[in-house]
């Protein structure tokens, strides 16, 4: 895998080794039509998969291959050319089948050993995360982790169980059926460029180096925030809420990547590691015995782009009585040399006044009098590296403000991705499918770093679980609860707040 | 002083305190029309100048009240209200005369008195430097100087000097009749609105504030490049030399600005005390002890903006076989805590590839080896200074590549004082009128600063004197001859370009 990696990063765009074969599980769903079946095609017309590839689907509905091929030439004719398709197409083959049933899977089996291509196995699980456990166990019984010519790799979608017991389960199936490292867990938050950009752009500029520690840095605050509700998911979003839903995963994860130490080189091992350390030392998150440094809020009807929105117990008929949290703010610590005493707020949830996923490292103000002598208020530098929309790097420098007398003015110095680079961004899954077949588990969760961030947030489950807890109720379209700003204002701290300006033209 | 420096700190832009006299000495000259009269019909329409001022012009030229009215009119016009014009023209008046013989200053003390204005005395010298010694000496014969009825300003024009004797002879003269806090010499560059943002971005920001130091600075360049070439001013021009044209004040004023100790508080006798202290810790220019260390250039033909042109010895018969310097390249060193082994680059000339004049950090590469390790190439972050044209802060960080591999790329982070201010800059001689009158000489070189900056080049002076050297011939519209470029080789280190894209649309 070594050998691998650092011919990937002297920047060879490598072809997947052919013969491939590509199961999909779950192939007539959601997920599968709008991202894996687009980024399966790119990658074909990048050349990264070569002609010697085969596609098969599975999913309940009956199809042939031919109906199957006319299904997916559907979803990609947005960005088909003929000869492509043409090539394309011939790869692609399908089985109906119940993905409980081992049945099914000799099926499967079957309609591989027909296409007589023995090589390298990709498994892409897109069903529902309650049929995880189903799929690994009929895998093992037919043996389809094997293969006599080439390796086998084990994709699945986020999430990875609902609490620390789940996943741990999941961990314990998965690892009795294939090795860690052919497992590749999938959450696409982890290769958007922008998040991959955050270890580039930490240790890669010598200024920053010398600044990302409890000396220069104020306080650190990301927000993931949502205007969209829950829309006809009340069901499932009432038994997951904001915690599993996006503390779990991408707020923990833009934390990991912020904060955690420098890596001495980019080997898939080594950051793990460093993730995993950094996970440790991160205080949990318990409600119970740190009061105060957790807010949960729902969110009540209100206006979102002038018009009128649902409380979230408005919904659906179920949630009249739900406590289920739709948001939350959150002040964390870290034990670590770099960071002790420099707080980290987290705030998160739907129907907030803007769609953005953010983080800003607020710096510390320059020691100096000067300024200040002479009645000039001065503030900390601000640092936001902007995840979606608009990706983007702001800087809010000091500078004299045009004009006869000397007076300070905040402006943002900025790059945008959209403005700097011609190439579109590459999306996320083509990245994670092209990195898992290549073997490089960077940008994949791995089972201790799922059961460590299930860990921070267990005893907030637990909390929340007890049900005897109030979720504050905060306007549709607002930033959430006043205890939000409470949580900071305690601290004589307050919400940066994104700026939509940033990258926005 | 102090009391009223730090009231216009606080934002207050002051009226001037009337009645005001300004005596403009040169009042015909092309520096008042372009630069002088604008300016103070400007602060006039700001209601910074009351109606009850008076401006008194001199010069050679027969003209009576009316016609200089007549006069100035036309220069204003483009910025003319009616209702502005008639308050303005009112109080100006006009003394024809010759600026060497005292009679004249004997017309213009009765012009005065003829007004009976018993005030503030601003006087404003923009003749040719060469009567300045003229001008002092009658205004003492005439007592002049003095007012009863509130403070005298003596505001004069540089260059001042050709070199540190002289310098020393104006300081000496200068002294005798008035004291130095009533001097106010101009160096319009130093009013630059990038140039005084200078300290609010040094100090105002804590995150450079730490990272400002030989520690984490590579080397620093500044460059004051033009494309103009000497046009009909050869005479002029071949006795000055690229040195007193512009090294010893443009470049030492911003090398200065850019690399003095930070100021306990913004009272002007602090910031001098800085700027003297550095001057006095910069190496001195000295060809014949540092050899190689100073690099001529003399401009050969060639195109600019796709046209042929000359090269100097073509410009005029007399310059055949000149030997001035018409460009110059150096390395100096600092003597102090801050800067020690930190080199500074310079560079200055006439018909260079731009007209630009900018201030380089170039940061040390990052110390990690994480990237190199895998063959990534990793560039030490950038801090540009955009003085003019198009001025403006570009930091140059490195991010993520999109693509599917990892690579790294320099992109600029700017912030451009045009798209940030609606308001215009506020124009430097509008600034520094302003200042004199309000008694803030910050922004002013004193008879230190002065004698100071000329001690650093007088060796250079005089080996430029002595005659035995060549300037290496450079090709018009190039960046200097190649021994420019081996200034910097010797050190592996090249010069920064100033990219045309900074704050250009």
């Amino acid at each position: 895998m070594a050998a691998k990696l650092s011919l990937k990063l002297k920047n060879f765009m490598q072809p997947i080794r052919p013969p491939l074969t590509i199961f999909l599980l779950g192939a007539t769903g959601d997920l599968a039509k709008k991202k894996i079946l687009p980024a399966i095609f790119q990658l074909f017309k990048k050349g990264v998969l070569s002609n010697n590839f085969q596609l098969i689907g599975m999913a309940r509905r009956p199809m042939t291959h031919q109906q199957f091929q006319n299904y997916v030439n559907k979803i990609v004719s947005p960005i088909v050319k003929d000869a492509d398709w043409s090539k394309f197409s011939q790869n692609l083959f399908y089985v109906s089948g119940d993905l409980t049933n081992a049945e099914s899977y000799k099926e499967l089996k079957h309609c591989h050993q027909q296409l007589q291509a023995c090589g390298n196995h990709l498994w892409y699980v897109a069903t529902l995360p309650k049929l995880y456990l189903d799929v690994i166990r009929n895998i093992k019984e037919l043996s389809l982790e094997k293969t006599a010519c080439g390796w086998t790799k084990f994709l699945l979608e986020k999430p990875f169980g609902t609490d620390l017991v789940s996943s741990q389960l999941l961990n314990r199936e998965l690892l009795q059926v294939f090795a860690e490292d052919q497992i590749y867990r999938i959450d696409h938050f982890l290769a958007k460029e922008t998040i991959q950009n955050l270890m580039v752009f930490r240790f890669g500029n010598g200024i920053f180096e010398h600044l990302w520690n409890r000396h220069h840095v104020d306080n650190i605050q990301i927000t993931v925030a949502e205007q969209m509700g829950i829309n006809e998911r009340a069901d499932f979003y009432d038994s997951i809420g904001v915690v599993r839903d996006v503390v779990q995963n991408h707020l923990l994860q833009m934390l990991t990547m912020t904060l955690m130490e420098e890596p001495v080189d980019l080997q898939p091992k080594t950051i793990h590691t460093h993730r995993m350390q950094f996970l440790s030392q991160l205080e949990v998150l318990d409600p119970i015995t740190n009061p105060g440094k957790v807010v949960f809020g729902q969110y009540d009807q209100g206006t979102l782009d002038g018009k009128l929105v649902k409380a979230y117990r408005q919904e659906a008929a179920e949630l009249s009585n739900s406590l289920t949290p739709t948001a939350i703010a959150a002040k964390l610590c870290v034990n670590s040399k770099r960071w002790q005493g420099t707080p980290i707020y987290l705030r998160a949830g739907k129907r907030l006044a803007q769609s953005v996923a953010e983080i800003t490292i607020q710096f510390k103000e320059p020691i100096n009098e000067m300024f200040k002598k002479h009645g000039i208020v001065q503030r900390g530098n601000l640092l936001t590296l902007r995840i979606q929309p608009n990706e983007g790097v702001v800087l809010r420098m000091n500078v004299k403000k045009p004009g006869l007398d000397l007076n300070m003015s905040q402006v943002p110095m900025q790059f945008c991705y959209k403005s700097e680079f011609q190439m579109g961004l590459v999306e996320a899954y083509q990245k994670l499918i092209y990195d898992a077949a290549q073997g490089d588990p960077t940008l994949f969760p791995q089972a201790l770093d799922i059961e460590a961030s299930w860990r921070v947030i267990q005893p907030t489950l637990d909390y929340l679980q007890d049900g005897d807890h109030q979720p504050d109720l905060y306007r549709a379209g607002s930033w959430g609860p006043p205890s939000f700003a409470k949580l900071l204002a305690r601290d004589n701290r307050h919400w940066s707040e994104p700026s939509p300006g940033i990258c926005n033209f």
